[in-house]
């Protein structure tokens, strides 16, 4: 039933981009696939169940993110891992991402996970480092929430690689990231 | 009773931050006041209706912005008049704008009310001009919703001048604008 329990999330995701996390029951899930209430029930025993196991890719990816970036040395550098890192994981999420971002339904939830709550506060952290005081923390929020918005339904008809390349652009100029440009090694052999 | 339409629309604004549009009702905006729901009913006969209203205050200054915007010349001018003008509007409604930006149900009603739908689109536009393509939309959709998201509550104890010359430096750079200063006037007396 793995792929019973995906479908599952795949439409719990739809139904919360079309009425919010607060807005979505394990009972709309099961109208949206045609299935009773039980059979939802069968997989995730409540709504928290099912966002905690919607955002896990999520978790998983942050976690990572954060891991690379913090093992670097220079906060440079760092913000820059940290910035491609969630660049990644918000296109390989784009459906789940825009919605999670500013559903206070979501947040609330979300805020209750005590490893998301902290994974997040170090990704901001690791934006934030490169300005001194609460001028970080504000362009931190503010190039998170963007690219997470930026790469929005909107979007779709962007080509993802361009996309990609314009979303890490416009965090490094907003952070003011002065990273060296690694040597093409081709040329050095040249 | 001008007053109690203002009390109306400031629980709703609370509500929406906590339970999101979708999962606001008119009957718990009035038990948040302490009145029934006959009482709201009297001021509004909608969700919508409701809705409009509380944005009402958007609508005129974002109106003012974008018509502001549109009589200067030149692209980076009228996108940094659009730009200050939209930081000026999200710190005057501190509470409301995060909310409404990621909010599906909000979304949804503003997308219908054809003003404001115009209105975010020539925002839009007046920032996507500074880069042709697909390119110039991402970033000015990424600076207006990151704006707007970096402006909420975390960003409470910061001082609002403060806050303000931060979110305006971070969007500039974020598009790449060009900006040619102003000399300062008392400067060319002395």
């Amino acid at each position: 039933m793995a792929d019973g329990r995906q479908r599952f999330l795949e439409a719990a995701v739809r139904l919360f981009a079309r009425h919010s996390v607060a807005g979505t029951s394990l009972q709309m899930i099961g109208d949206e696939l045609g299935v009773t209430k039980a059979a939802v029930h069968h997989h995730f025993r409540s709504r928290e169940e099912l966002l905690t196991a919607v955002v896990e890719p999520v978790r998983v990816g942050l976690r990572s993110t954060v891991a690379a970036a913090e093992a670097l040395r220079g906060r440079h550098v760092r913000a820059d891992r940290a910035l491609t890192g969630f660049v990644d994981l918000v296109l390989a999420n784009r459906e789940l991402l825009p919605v999670l971002q500013g559903d206070p339904g979501a947040a609330e939830l979300l805020g209750s996970h005590p490893d998301l709550h902290d994974l997040t506060g170090r990704l901001t952290q690791l934006l934030a480092d490169v300005e001194p005081g609460p001028t970080g923390h504000v362009r931190a929020d503010a190039v998170l929430s963007g690219t997470a918005c930026a790469a929005g339904p909107r979007s779709n008809h962007i080509d993802p690689a361009e996309l990609r390349a314009v979303l890490i652009e416009t965090g490094r100029r907003a952070l003011a990231l002065r990273i060296r440009k690694e040597q093409p090694r081709t040329s050095q052999l040249c």
